[in-house]
């Protein structure tokens, strides 16, 4: 509606950084459990390094959602433009929690 | 009981290469999920890739845990000793499925 809600996508969300540090030590999680298996390390010990990273990953999405809901949907709402990050969103959220 | 079961835990699986070249991909994935968001890309589609990470992650434990069924759990019945390799298995599972 007024100038304060110019912005458009690109502008940094709160969470941004802390969002791509989350993602840095998945990708460092995930490189280190190829290595155990290669190793032939115990198959419940990949198994459970497996779920630690989907933990760690739900949580990233919480967080980037979270981002989402106060910075996209919020000034979206304002400009009267909510429809389409809406759709956007609830195909995500299908797509996330299925 | 025979020759025909004393590998161990280091045995290969019938699918480990196939594990490890889809955690290769599920690592480059989160790579660029990270790329993606450091670069100010639109939420929803970083949560799209990040379900589809998560799905990645959830086939994959799958795969490990089928081979993990056929390889280690049959031998460690034939062996007799079940017990050990079912509790860590038990314990993996509790992990996951929370």
């Amino acid at each position: 509606m007024s100038e304060k809600h110019e912005h458009n996508h690109n502008h940094p969300h709160k969470h941004t950084q802390k969002v791509v540090n989350r993602l840095a030590r998945i990708e460092g999680h995930v490189r280190s459990i190829k290595d155990m298996t290669r190793n032939g390390r115990d198959c419940s010990e990949v198994l459970l390094q497996i779920a630690a990273v989907r933990k760690a990953l739900d949580n990233t999405a919480k967080l980037l959602l979270k981002d989402h809901l106060e910075g996209c949907v919020v000034e979206a709402v304002h400009k009267g433009n909510e429809k389409e990050v809406l759709s956007d969103l609830h195909k995500a959220l299908d797509h996330y929690l299925k």
